[in-house]
This record gives C-alpha cells, structure tokens and sequence, in this order.
C-alpha cells in the first residue's frame, strides 16, 4: 500500500497553539516542518487567520494569524537547515500546508490573500452547526481565490443527525473538498462516531466529496475513533505530535504514524518523530506547559461538554474530582 | 437495562501491585473494597496467590500471596468502616472477590484451601498458550475445591489463530466458566483484537462458557478495546481504578463505569470512583509510583512485545525514545 488515497494532517502547531497561545519558537515550527516531510504527512496546519480586530496580537503568538511572510520565512531557513536537500528539493507536491479560519472570527477577505501570492494551500474552514451559512461564504471566498478547502464541523458531539445532514448537504454543494467530524468535546464514544461517519460518508459519497477525521483524547478514544474513521473509508486524519492540543488534546500523531507504517503504507515513518518527541515536546512539557488526558476532561467528555471548565481546573491545579463532576453536571 | 449479564472485574490491586510490588496500605485496600461495592463492580481481584518458595515475602506487599486470612481481616474492618451499612450487610452475592493464580508460580495444591474455609469466591488462572495443560490442572483443582474459575491467557497477541483454536477447545472442556483475552503487550489494534474475540466467541458459545477482555494502554486502546469487547458479547471486562497496572496500565475503571453508567445500566455508579482517585491514586502518583501510558510504551506494543524494556527505560527516567526503540527493534 502507498497510502495515495490518505491524507495526514499534522494540526501539532494550530491545536496545540490553544495551549500555550501560538507562542512556537521558531526553531521548534522549522524542526516541524522538516519532521513532517521526513514522517511522509500530508498536509501541516500552522495554526489559524484570525482577526487581529478581535485577538489582540500582543496577547498572541504569530501562528494565530499566520501571515503568508511568516509562513515563508520558515520555508526559506528550512531550505537552510535541511540535512537531506533531496527531500526537501521535492516539497512541492508533497508536504503541503493548511491554515484554519474560523467563521466569524476572521477577516478572510482582506487576511487570505490570492493563493498565487501565498505559500499556503488549504483553507479549513471552521464552524459550528448554527453558522454555515458564514461557513459557505467563507469557502466560495477561498476556493475562489484558489485554495483546496475543507470544511471543519466542530462541537459534532452535539448535532442532532437531521439538522446535521440537511448542513451537509448545503456544505456538499459548496467547493469544500473535505467534510470533517470534528470532535472537539471529545465525547465521541465508538457507536455515536460510527453513525456519524456513516451520515458524514453517505453525503460524500453522493457529491464525490472526502471525509475527514479531528478526534480529541477525554475518553482515551481520540486514536481509536481515527482507526475507525479510516475503517469506514475517511480519508483525512488528523493528529498531534505528543497529543498536543486544547484540553485532552488529540491523536497522537507517532501512534497514527506508527500503526500506518506497520500496516505497510510505505508513504509514513515513525522515526523522525520519535526524534522531535524527544528534541521538543519534552521540552515544552518540562516548561510546565499542560496538555493531554486526565480525569476532568473524561468528565467533561462523559457530559459532552466543552472542556473550558476542565480546562480552568487544571490551570487551577485542583484535583477534587468528585467536587468538580458536581459543578459541571448542574451546568 | 440492569448490567445483569455483565460482570465488571476491579483488578487495581492485582495489576497495579506489579507497579509497587503489592505494598498497598490497608486504609487503600479498605478503601478500595468499599468503593467496588459503591460503584456495583462485581468482582474485587486482591492479588495473586504467588508460591513464597519462589517469590520472596520479604521482598513483596502481602497482596502477592493473598493469604484467606489477610482478606478476611480487611472484610472485617470494611464492616466497621462502610457508612452505609445497608450495602455491607447485603455484600454477599454482591461484590465478588477473586485472587489471580499464575501456572508454574503458585503452590495451588497447599495454599489454595477449599473454598468453604477461604473469602474468595473466583480463582482467575492465568496462563501462556504454551502451559495450558497446567492450566487445566489448575482449574481442575480449583473447582474441585468449590471455586468459581476463568482461564486468563496471556500474551494473547502473540497467538497463531490455528493453535489458539485447539488450546481454546481444550481450555473449554474444563471448570473454566469465563475464557480470557489478555492483551499483556497492550499490542492489539482493533482489527486484531475483533478476530480473536470472535474465536473465543465461537468456541465459548458451543461450549456454554463466557469470554472476557484484559487490556493494556500501550497503543491507548485499553478502552476501546474493552469495548469493542462488549459490543461483541464479551461479559467479563476487567478495569483499574486511574488505569493503574503494569507499564502503560489498564482500561480505566473510570472511564468504563462512567459509560456504562451513561449508557443506562442501573447497577454501576462512577462517583465514587472518582472519591477514590482523589483520595488515593493521586497519593500513589505523589509518592513517585509511576504508571500510564508513555512513548515507549506505545514503542513496546506497536512491537508487540512484553514491556519490560519500557519500564526499564521508565525506571531509568530515560528520555531517548529513538535510540530505545533501535534497541528493542533489534532485539
């Protein structure tokens, strides 16, 4: 298997950016890059176009609102950097990368500019259920520009299946490639998941469109729920090097790489993650920044709830559970 | 639905004592025992019944040994302590209490004494798939003094389909009521484990015996693996309270009460589970015992090979999971 018909997304800087507020070094965002051509991932997310209107750019690092010049400026030091020229001669067509713009926390017509004067190539376009409308605007805007696009559902956990397919037939008429579950409560147990991928792959199917697959860990089932998504025939999987993403985080993307690796896609390595595992992400754990599954986020999870609440009892430090789960069930 | 055909297996003290040498305090015990009978667990694994000829009492918590009299002891003081009296006097036919006994490592002739003396109800044998006929003379034994016994067989991942078949027929032919998956490496991905249970279920269904599933978290799949089991007619599912167990630890019990309790069944609770993480496995954590899921443990399964070396490295607070994972590649 050379695993052509997969797409690996590396979202390591764009959801792990919602725990330490996009500020990146740029010498961990080049070590990125260069991993994810050496893994054989498909597609990195360098974080979001948000408004800087809205989230004030003191307050936040670069890779919230990724300018094209920034973007190009890692490109260029990796070139540098690269110990195999080879691979990275052959960028083009390979590693591609994306960028998520929020509906209504983006101010895509004048921040995403004409793809022929960006090096960017995906727009993800995110949105809840209730905002699609602003959703396909945001699409028509981008593939007109002439991006690949996707449209990412968040909070899916929540839909209700006839509002959910009567919006994905509105978003399969739309230039989005990609339909995406995406499960930002992480509170996706295997059977609601699998209803949903079967709605989400009738609708692709019947438009020719692809689906795609954004878990997060508060179950323990973010890597499962990808195995499964890529079972019932999604073709986008995202994941995280270390997990690293808001709350629970997400995938793990060495658990993806090496599953796929094993399975035969020649396409994926594990190795140079392990690398950047140890070169990074431990790093950035010993500076005490906190991600990843405990048991408050199980509990919002369980309750199918955003993890905002889980996530201010880590930042606290508290550690009554059982006190917790009482505050967050009355909610 | 009342969770009548399920029997939900607590395995903290048996599992988790492989990461402390069974040194739990009795208040943790005690505890523990109470919290079993608060959250409807069904069966309370204390430890093994391991031979004090070949494994040291000096160098191991009695919990290793399981001796009558030490669970007798902790059953007394719990009647003392539990504040719901209620619940204690109605214990019997209730919350179960099993010991693991391993082939090769237990004196079973001498130290397991007929059941009419003894507080356990369930002796768990546990066996490679290269020792069964000890196995059956452990069960056989077993049963002939009273006890309710299951077949554990571990490494299961390492199992070629066509010996599995006939040690199962074997197996099935004996007292053995329950037929274990044991996932020691925590190396089986979904396909994998689906195409073991549904051997086991085969054989079990001809037979009249139950299956049962034993994860491990090394790929994050103790969870799903556990359910999967259920959702394939699997009715003994073991957990461990904060996954607490041997390298990257068990499916949490948390997490498996909390859906089963989501999902409708009215004899599990997760609350007070989650008193007892507060009160107790935090404190383990604190103390330095560590436990969980980590890289090389992910190493290890994806390998598909005891942890040993995982926790060798997890020992040595080693950070190099390149150059371990050469290491344990080649081996």
């Amino acid at each position: 298997m050379n695993g052509n018909e997969l797409r690996i997304v590396d979202a390591t800087l764009r959801d792990g950016g919602l725990v330490n507020d996009f500020y990146f070094e740029d010498e961990l965002v080049k070590a990125l890059y260069l991993t994810n051509l050496y893994t054989g991932v498909d597609y990195m997310e360098f974080g979001y176009k948000a408004s800087k209107r809205m989230f004030d750019p003191a307050k936040n690092g670069k890779w919230k609102y990724c300018a094209d010049a920034d973007i190009w400026r890692i490109l260029e030091d990796c070139k540098e950097l690269d110990p195999y020229k080879a691979v990275m001669e052959n960028r083009e067509g390979h590693l591609k990368i994306a960028v998520m713009a929020d509906v209504g926390r983006c101010d895509f017509r004048e921040d995403i500019r004409p793809k022929a004067e960006s090096p960017i190539d995906m727009i993800r376009v995110a949105t809840y259920l209730d905002t699609i409308p602003g959703a396909v605007e945001m699409l028509e805007d981008a593939a007109g520009k002439g991006y690949e696009v996707s449209c990412n559902i968040m909070a899916i956990s929540k839909a209700e299946e006839k509002t959910l397919r009567e919006q994905l037939e509105i978003l399969a008429q739309t230039p989005a490639e990609v339909l995406y579950v995406v499960d930002s409560y992480g509170a996706l147990y295997p059977d609601h998941a699998r209803r949903l991928l079967e709605l989400y792959g009738e609708v692709a199917a019947k438009y020719g469109k692809r689906v795609g697959m954004h878990a997060h860990n508060n179950l323990q089932l973010a890597f499962s729920n990808t195995l499964l998504a890529k079972e019932m025939g999604a073709a986008w999987l995202d994941g995280t090097y270390a997990s690293m993403g808001r709350g629970a985080g997400n995938c793990a993307m060495e658990l993806l790489l090496g599953y796929l690796e094993r399975q035969g896609y020649e396409k994926y390595r594990m190795v140079p993650a392990l690398s950047f595992l140890d070169q990074y992400m431990e790093g950035l754990k010993r500076q005490g920044i906190v991600w990843g599954y405990d048991t408050q986020y199980l509990l919002t999870g369980l309750t199918n709830q955003h993890p905002r609440a889980a996530i201010q009892f880590t930042k606290e430090r508290r550690s009554d559970h059982s006190a917790f789960y009482r505050e967050i069930e009355e909610t």
